[in-house]
């Protein structure tokens, strides 16, 4: 039980609510068992704590994202999906530190014990965990709402950090891979469309781009993943480094399930559609050849949508050279 | 709003539901407003993730929980208690590894934009924070039913942090301050009578014993915050350390306000009780002068309660000499 970490009541009242009522079904001890480790974990998964060695020089990285059902996935989404999103979401934003993962702890609260469901979202963030080589080194399960909480370290050199503040005025800004998919998959869902597979994908399990944030550091000035949609995100770039931006709607990145989309919604999609945890930044212009490389070595596509110029707001430009209406949430940073 | 750390949408969706309709109430804003910092802190509220410095030949210790509202706390409970609490139950467990604190992260999901229910939320949730220097890097809000999820991060000298796994058999074992009182406070609460002031104080302003935790490193074998229960957690320590264990329930610490219950009920809310967060710890004989020394000091009462034995049980030997029964929940650790 508090062998996840300590403090609670909170699970072992769930396994004295459950049908079973016996000590059988322990969620802890199944989270336990199936987590791996790694050297520099000294103490995890099973005291009061976990105790990390950071190596010495670099600088301990932290960000915090929980999700919420039928707030942050449809209440129908399959756990293993959970499990990966929950992860994936946290180690976008190591990601767009140019971090690279190390340890992370999982706050779990369900309605009550369920193990095929613990074993499926286990399936999902243990997955992607593995991927990356980030550790689960501790937690706690409570009773509640279905909620995930996760917090997710990393390590980063000082000087190789990619920060919000340091896109500078003449920068080309990028974006990996393609823009709009998991909005357009929302779309498809909430009209009760057959949702495309290759979206659902995309909303259900996003790639955090942590290749492409370790490989683009050094090259790029600022960086930002892509949550809220181009905009806006773009906006608190602009908003912390003093900035203004241009953006070529035609020059967004599109997949080829989007193209099915009209291209008004689909620019439509690609400017403002959130989740799609693809990385957004900004790099000076000699370092195209440099960001044109690493794209290759990643596999992941980079791609040129616009620039950084003077002034305090995100202007994006459709093909016939008229201002676009940015979406109004965009403009509250701006205020 | 994202500038509190990044993804979200959130946020933004509780500005929008807002029955204010504007972008005035930005709950991030009045986060960071008030957060401090201090030097270690090389990037904080404000970016897609926190950048901290953990000084070299110090281990980083990270413990996580959460909060939900009508599990952990009476729904009625005050704003500015939940804060406190939300952050005292985290802090508890740095003290029980003998941490330092350093930095923490919040994650809070609300049913809604409440300007006035975050400011009180704030003022417990910083009071306590500013006591023990513990610095709020980063975070996110999000909607959904009312549930508080914090992290936090401490340091610790790799051969002082406090283990569960570390008591030896001839071990005394000690508490920290009284016991029961937080579970009184329940029985009151739940029973309809009126609740005593300070047992309610005990039940919703616990105090994390960080100086506890510090001053008996180097004296202490292994360490646990009582969470759960007395034998409940020290079944932890003794599960972890392959040991057993005897307590004189005569001698566990009682508060006045205990005094009034019945000798029965009263050893029952020592021994069982959850949720005082006071620390449970082992050290050899040979400690005890130093021990009374640091209590002393910390102006925290160190209390020896019974000895560490060879064996796999918790022994609670009550006045007449004859064997508690352990509450059921404490021997699922011993299956």
């Amino acid at each position: 039980m508090h062998v996840f970490m300590a403090r609670g009541g909170a699970l072992e009242s769930i396994v004295t609510d459950s049908p079973r009522g016996t000590a059988e079904f322990d969620l802890i001890a199944r989270i336990r068992a199936r987590a791996f480790t790694r050297d520099d974990v000294i103490l995890g998964i099973g005291d009061d704590a976990a105790l990390l060695k950071v190596p010495s020089g670099k600088l301990l990285v932290v960000a915090t994202d929980t999700l919420n059902s039928g707030v942050h996935f449809p209440v129908d989404t399959a756990p293993a999906d959970i499990g990966w999103k929950a992860l994936a979401v946290n180690l976008s934003d190591l990601a767009a530190m140019g971090a690279e993962p190390a340890w992370c702890t999982l706050s779990l609260s369900l309605p009550g014990a369920d193990a095929s469901w613990l074993d499926g979202f286990l399936d999902g963030f243990l997955e992607l965990a593995n991927r990356y080589r980030i550790v689960l080194v501790g937690g706690d399960t409570t009773r509640g709402p279905l909620s995930v909480c996760v917090t997710v370290h990393g390590l980063v050199d000082a000087d190789k950090a990619l920060r919000r503040d340091a896109a500078k005025v003449g920068d080309d800004i990028w974006v990996t891979g393609t823009l709009g998919d998991a909005a357009a998959a929302l779309v498809q869902w909430q009209s009760g469309q057959a949702i495309d597979p290759s979206l659902r994908q995309r909303l259900d399990r996003p790639t955090p781009r942590i290749e492409a944030g370790l490989a683009i550091a050094g090259l790029a000035h600022a960086c930002i993943d892509i949550s809220d949609g181009l905009l806006v995100d773009l906006g608190h770039v602009c908003v912390a480094s003093g900035v203004g931006a241009e953006i070529e709607v035609d020059a967004l990145p599109s997949s080829a399930a989007l193209l099915l989309f009209d291209a008004g919604q689909r620019q439509h999609l690609q400017a403002s559609g959130g989740d799609d945890y693809e990385l957004c930044f900004t790099a000076p212009t000699a370092a195209r050849a440099g960001i044109a490389g690493v794209a290759g070595k990643c596999g992941v596509a980079m791609t040129r949508i616009g620039r950084i110029v003077e002034g305090a707001r995100v202007h994006a430009i459709p093909t016939d050279g008229s201002e676009w209406t940015q979406p109004k949430a965009g403009y509250v940073h701006f205020a």
